[in-house]
């Protein structure tokens, strides 16, 4: 049994006309003699307007109604698009997440999948052609409805593929694929054939927003070859799978930035054992990410301590270190909130040296001062001031050649 | 455990106002110390939309995936109640139809219930103390989600209040409760303490409206105490019961009329064995609803079939029989669509004799002709003009001096 799954976002299944168009993408593979399965988002706005309706009646609205009140939302959808589908006469039926079922934690509003049967989907795909499948949730032990926070209808889609051994999940959405950077800033930015998963990872954490995070762990775990592709398009998009030997691999894959980061330094630190875990618990515990960590070498037992923090946390940061000072012991805390990060990520660097160098070579050409320096086996982050961040992007693209394709910056 | 099952309609749930005035209703009983089943109908109007969105969708959609997508009209609504219930600190949850479960047939939009899990049930009442059940919706063995058909929410508290033995289960409403007859029409109309089921069923299928009647042969069934009231008063309602032989019976409950009808003749049909399945079997199969069917007398093998049916099957019907006369063996039809029927119900009549000569003679002193009559056995249809529906309303409640109460008529 071929199976194809094919997931679409709320943009792509909004309206009638919308989803008639959606249908035709999933009736390709399925008149070339697979079997489909169809993951569905909410119609746009619909989380949204629930959500709303939430806090009208709520202050605090109890996570367990609203999982159950949300996920009305897929439910529509693939009840409309299902209807659609009947009238072309194609053997099929909808399916709801308790239905499959897409077995989670009752974490409510950010379930995490724990299994999914798949004899179950198995025995759905031999009576039906299609199964069209609502995304973004799942059901407890209890048969209660969860759901899997924003963006869970790519993790819906691909731990299906991965449950049914599919031959590919397509996912659709309203870009053409991944880019080697954001057009928007830089207009050089040329789309990716492929990627790796992990190239994928650094870019969907530094904020790239095509794929959820957590869809692209999963398909790693899974090893599920993944379409990213335009609903509104035939063009193929970029495929994101695992690293294959054979090719020949971009030095560099592409650059990402965030520039939703702020500096904190803790100055004149006792440098005795123990003292990270002391800074950094306490805010862990408040579940402020942080990022970058780097310490200077130890002068008379003091020490500087520099990390960053999202821009949104920086308040909730110097409140919680502040209360702490004379338990940590440090003279005083220094912020700086116009900075951004900048990466530059690649499989291909693990085997080529030399990257980091030409980074800040052309960093340097350009007058642009790196604040600080962060490295990963497939990354290289640098802090800048954020009034640079276009320009360090467009700097970095050009200096890897990425306009190229993926020979030219070998 | 003491259980309390309530039923809320749409009307009654429409915004979070009146699910603030709902939820006063319920936290009476939680407050007396009893376990409460809250049963809610979806918000008014989204049912209607709903089903428009599918119409749009489709011609002719999908019967499963209709329930499917309308059932998510009583989730919302449970979701919200819920929310709203858990601010004051009450330990409930929302129980849709396949977490109760409710368990029915597969005849989706108008599912018959099955079965009803107490035991899951009782356990979910003891870990909470209110339920928070959606109406109208349940399902099939394959976990697809049905609904019972337009005023199911009826059948649904019944159904729970007979699978838990509740002590009660409350209709809330927009009327105060069952009456004589019609206020509209009679304003001397008076609202029932009680009434028995048989006589409900009677009043129910004379178009009476305040319950549904397949919940009434539920609560008939399994003798579950029903009280139809009003969401927006505190005075008691009317109790639906089974016949009490310690109660004084009131000879006549109430009046009932239905202006929906139409009589069908055959003239000069051939009386022979079988002639009878000929006609009503093909219209059955269409799911005309014959009522009050007449033979005269044979004449020369011949006869005359009077029989009416609901005023919108006129046409199928004519046209029906019309195809089959010479098969059946007719001479001719004979319709007429200006015809009403009006009941006397009472369980009373069982018991007293003289009940159809006052009523005739009553019609008669109005000059009010009787075109058709049948009888069974707690219940008096006459056939008339409908030109005179109203008077004969008015006249035979004044007749059984229905306006003093259940002593004055005995």
């Amino acid at each position: 049994m071929n199976i194809v799954v094919q997931k679409f976002g709320g943009t792509s299944v909004r309206n009638l006309e919308c989803q008639r168009q959606v249908m035709q993408k999933v009736l390709r593979p399925y008149r070339e003699g697979n079997k489909v399965i169809v993951v569905l988002s909410a119609m746009s706005g619909e989380t949204n307007r629930l959500l709303a309706l939430a806090r009208e009646w709520s202050d605090n609205p109890d996570p367990a109604e609203a999982d159950s009140l949300v996920s009305t939302g897929e439910q529509i959808s693939c009840a409309l698009f299902t209807m659609l589908l009947k009238q072309q006469g194609v053997a099929c039926r909808s399916v709801l997440g308790f239905q499959a079922p897409i077995k989670t934690d009752c974490a409510y509003g950010k379930a995490r999948i724990v299994d999914i049967d798949e004899t179950r989907i198995k025995e759905m795909l031999n009576e039906y052609d299609i199964l069209v499948m609502a995304g973004f949730q799942g059901c407890d032990d209890d048969l209660r409805i969860t759901t899997l926070g924003r963006g869970g209808s790519d993790t819906s889609a691909v731990a299906l593929a991965a449950a049914v051994k599919a031959d590919i999940c397509e996912i659709f959405t309203d870009v053409p694929g991944v880019f080697t950077t954001d057009p928007n800033m830089c207009s050089d930015a040329r789309k990716l054939d492929r990627i790796t998963y992990d190239e994928m990872l650094e870019m969907a954490s530094m904020g790239a927003k095509v794929l959820q995070i957590r869809s692209v762990e999963f398909a790693k775990k899974y090893n599920v070859t993944v379409h990213v592709r335009s609903t509104f398009s035939d063009e193929p998009g970029t495929v994101v799978t695992k690293e294959d030997p054979t090719m020949e691999a971009a030095l560099v894959s592409g650059i990402a930035y965030d520039k939703d980061q702020a500096r904190i330094t803790l100055i004149n630190l006792e440098d005795k054992p123990g003292v990270s875990a002391q800074i950094f618990t306490p805010l862990a515990n408040q579940r402020i990410l942080v990022d970058m960590i780097v310490q200077n070498p130890s002068k008379n037992g003091k020490t500087d301590m520099t990390f960053t923090v999202p821009r949104a946390d920086v308040d909730q940061t110097l409140k919680t270190l502040d209360a702490l000072r004379y338990e940590i012991g440090f003279d005083a805390i220094d912020s700086n909130l116009n900075v951004s990060k900048v990466s530059i990520i690649g499989v291909g660097m693990r085997n080529h040296s030399g990257v980091a160098s030409r980074a800040f070579r052309a960093l340097a050409d350009e007058n642009i001062n790196i604040l600080m320096i962060s490295t990963s086996e497939i990354k290289i982050t640098c802090l800048i001031d954020d009034k640079y961040t276009e320009l360090a992007v467009r700097t970095l693209h050009k200096a890897f050649e990425l306009e190229n394709g993926p020979l030219g910056n070998a």
